[in-house]
C-alpha cells in the first residue's frame, strides 16, 4: 500500500501518457510541461529523492539517463539538445518524493540554471 | 592527448577548486556560479554528452549522483534542498563536451526550469 502517485502511475492505478516503460523505468508527459516537450522518467523502484539513494541504486539512475536519451531520440531532441533536471527538497521545489528526471527540450531553453 | 579542458582539471593541467575526487569522479566549483552552492561533478572517463554514453555508463553516472548526495550533505544543503542539471547540446546551453552535473544550492531556486 503506498500513497505515492508515481508508484500508483507505474501500478496503472493512476493515467498518465506513458511513452516509454522497462522493468526497471517508465517514463510518461508531464501534465504541467515546462518546455514544448517534458517527460519524466521515473525509477519503478520507490526511492523518496536523491537523498535517500544508495551506492546499489548507482546503477538504476543512471539507467534513467541512457532513457533520456533514447527518448530525445525518439522525440527528435536529441541534436538540438535537452535539459536533464533532478529536484531535491523544497529549495530545488521537489513535489513529488519518488525520484523523477525531468526531460526537458524543443526549444532553447529560456531559463537560465539555478 | 585532449583539448577537453575538464580532462585537463581531473589530469591537474588546469587549476580548480576541487573538493572530491575518487577514481570515477571529480567535483569542483563552477567559475561562474548560479546559485550559492554550484559545483560540477564530472566522470573521469571523458564521454561527450549524454547523447554518447552507454548501457555500459549507467554505474558512472549513477556514481555522479551519490557524489551529489555527499557533496550536498558536506555543504550544508541536503535538508533544504539541491538542483541536479545536465546539459546535452545548444538548446540546453552545453559549452564543455565531458559530461558534467550541475549540483546547485543554498538558496531556493530562482529560475523555473525549462
Amino acid at each position: 500500500m503506498t500513497d505515492c502517485i508515481f508508484c500508483k502511475i507505474i501500478a496503472g492505478e493512476i493515467p498518465a501518457t506513458i511513452v516509454y516503460r522497462d522493468e526497471q523505468a517508465t517514463a510518461f508527459r508531464d501534465i504541467n510541461p515546462a518546455a514544448p516537450i517534458h517527460i519524466l522518467i521515473i525509477p519503478n523502484k520507490h526511492i523518496d529523492s536523491v537523498n535517500m539513494m544508495t551506492v546499489d541504486d548507482e546503477p538504476l539512475i543512471g539507467h534513467l539517463f541512457t532513457t533520456a536519451k533514447a527518448l530525445a531520440a525518439q522525440e527528435g531532441i536529441a541534436n538540438g539538445g535537452f535539459r536533464l533536471i533532478m529536484n531535491t527538497n523544497a529549495d530545488a521545489g521537489q513535489t513529488v518524493f519518488h525520484i523523477h528526471l525531468h526531460l526537458l527540450g524543443g526549444s532553447r531553453m529560456k531559463n537560465p540554471m539555478g
